[in-house]
């Protein structure tokens, strides 16, 4: 079996597990660094492996657009493409194309959309977004869903649902079609629960989703795009009564580490977000004890690294002093040395996450985690 | 001792030889990468370490004016600031002073002139030079010298060399001051031949320093600024003919494959140019057949590596059509991986030449090596 999910211990709804793929295995809870364009930006295959990093994930959206996704296929798959011969997981587009705002229709049939890049017109539509993820090759790929702001009201949100619950339907149908039809790679099909900040609509997601297919991992989408964090907190624990144990979750776009940790504790096994390497490249590192903003002057002839109780290749090597220096002199290699900490420090703190709740000590420990993380007022001005 | 300088072989002036420095050996000949703010650009010490690169360059009025020379002393010198823990050298500011042309006044006693960050006033004198270079702690450092443009007349150029002779005088009895005052590292200071493209002043230079001290090792400054290939060419043969031949000959700033060559037949051991990072940031590859642009459409699905005969990281992994995408996209992994690749192709060519000194086969060898680098039209539009 290509796809399987097997649950080491829990403690509460938060579980750890291994989920394991055709291009190996992921220790959950995981955290996987976004490389929107075939590369995590900024970094080396090389280096996410020297991190623990074990899955990473690619935008469908951007690859089909450039270098196109019938290039990548020609050329490998997407693994080969970037080298990276880990697991994979590839979104699906809908979060871009709906983000696009203006330069979009929707109908029942997809999404027609203008490139933000030369405003050509392209349409996705859950089957030839099949098509693309296929050609891209990732071991994990999602349905096309449509995808509403946070705060939409019951039917915005319920049309949004219930059409990502067709489409999912379609997904599935081209799925299986191009699965019998080619000799291509073993993946796995997610679909993805929507629902806006309405616990009757993720319910009803929830249940639809699992009439419609035995899936090997479900997504959880439209989460962490302008809701309260007490809305999205209250979502993930209804769709954690929902949703079979069984299977590994994934909360997509979620990548803070406050949310991670209640991410964690709600039953979520995956994450994703661009915040880390975004961040590393604007000079902002993640520490123990809150934001650290690289190019404040007091750091000018700080010989501690980014985060003392750091154990990644930059806190072994370079002072915060080296580091600030490097921003101010707008050198590369202080994004490489910043994005690479902090996408260390997310993937670090779901191992210990995983540790944690493998000894039962996991609730005490991420409460004390997170009031250190919160202690002071952050220090990014 | 900590600077010796060993001849394993010979081939005419080509010489094959160790020099070793208080960080460690430097198997010569030998291309240094060069990090002018404390950062050999885009890339991590680590790399460079694991390409076989043995020694680095940094340069003094760069990091004087930032983060400031005070500072890197305060945080352990530069090896530490940078965590390369290798031999380095540092140039003395000299070429940087004279290029800013209208920001600067030259007298006897040294050179004024204002920052290209800010505006802000210095001064250069062999003495503060010299203070500079301990500060940074590099293994190498370079005498402050007078520098002219490549063809610069003889009256020019002489006045300039005499100078530089002056100032060396004056540099030593600084170092050496500096070196009884205080416990610092151990470091060499290399006297610098000038004398622009005038063979008589070039021996004349090259005497007039012998006379000055007893040196660790030689550099020929004033070359590749602008004079023809055939009048550097003959001046490193006049110098040749005059520097002693136990001790390693350095030439400044020079650094494309060819120039290595020629260099090494005319008996010099280390080289230093930005050329490969520069180019590797602007898309420019070395290859065995020539430079190559990979921002070119034809490289759009091309599977082939930037250089079919190339073991380096980059090329192990990655295909044109990939580094392409990544330019295109203007993704920082592209910058990356094409310096990566050409500091490497220089590496790996000195390291190349050394084994063909070592066999006797130098001369074929590189005749050979240059007529395919030079055999068809340069693919660089």
């Amino acid at each position: 079996m290509s796809f399987t999910f097997e649950r080491i211990a829990s403690v509460g709804a938060a579980r750890a597990g291994i989920f394991t793929t055709p291009h190996g295995p992921v220790h959950t809870p995981a955290f996987m660094a976004v490389g929107t364009l075939a590369t995590v930006k900024a970094l080396d295959p090389l280096e996410l492996r020297a991190i623990g990093c074990e899955m990473i994930l690619a935008n469908t959206y951007h690859l089909h657009l450039r270098p196109g996704d019938d290039l990548i296929k020609s050329l490998g798959g997407v693994h080969r493409f970037m080298a990276w011969d880990g697991p994979m997981l590839t979104d699906s587009g809908g979060f871009q194309v709906f983000s696009l705002e203006s330069l979009r229709t929707v109908s029942e049939d997809g999404v027609e959309f203008r490139s933000h890049i030369d405003g050509s017109k392209h349409q996705f539509t859950p089957e030839s977004v099949m098509r693309i993820e296929r050609n891209l090759g990732a071991d994990v790929i999602m349905q096309f869903d449509h995808v509403i702001p946070g705060q939409s009201d019951d039917a915005v949100a319920r049309d949004a649902s219930e059409r990502s619950v067709r489409w999912l339907v379609r997904c599935k149908a081209e799925f299986d079609r191009l699965a019998a039809d080619e000799s291509v790679a073993s993946q796995a099909l997610f679909p993805i629960v929507q629902g806006g900040i309405h616990s009757a609509l993720r319910q009803e997601a929830s249940r639809a989703i699992q009439l419609a297919g035995d899936w090997k991992g479900y997504a959880i989408g439209g989460l962490s795009v302008g809701e309260s964090k007490p809305d999205m907190y209250a979502m993930l624990e209804v769709v954690n009564e929902e949703l079979p144990v069984a299977r590994p979750r994934y909360l997509m776009g979620v990548g803070f580490p406050e949310d991670l940790l209640e991410g964690v504790r709600r039953g979520v096994d995956l994450f994703d977000c661009v915040a880390p390497t975004r961040m590393g490249r604007n000079g902002t590192a993640f520490t123990t004890d809150g934001r650290l903003n690289v190019r404040r002057a007091e750091l000018r002839a700080d010989p501690r690294p980014l985060d003392e109780s750091c154990d990644c290749s930059t806190c072994m090597r370079f002072s915060r002093a080296y580091i600030r220096h490097l921003f101010v002199a707008e050198e590369i290699l202080g994004l490489r040395l910043v994005s690479l900490h902090n996408v260390h420090f997310l993937v670090a703190l779901m191992r210990r996450a995983r540790a944690a709740i493998a000894d039962g000590s996991f609730d005490g420990w991420s409460r004390d985690w997170l009031a250190r993380y919160h202690s002071r007022p952050t220090p990014v001005p």
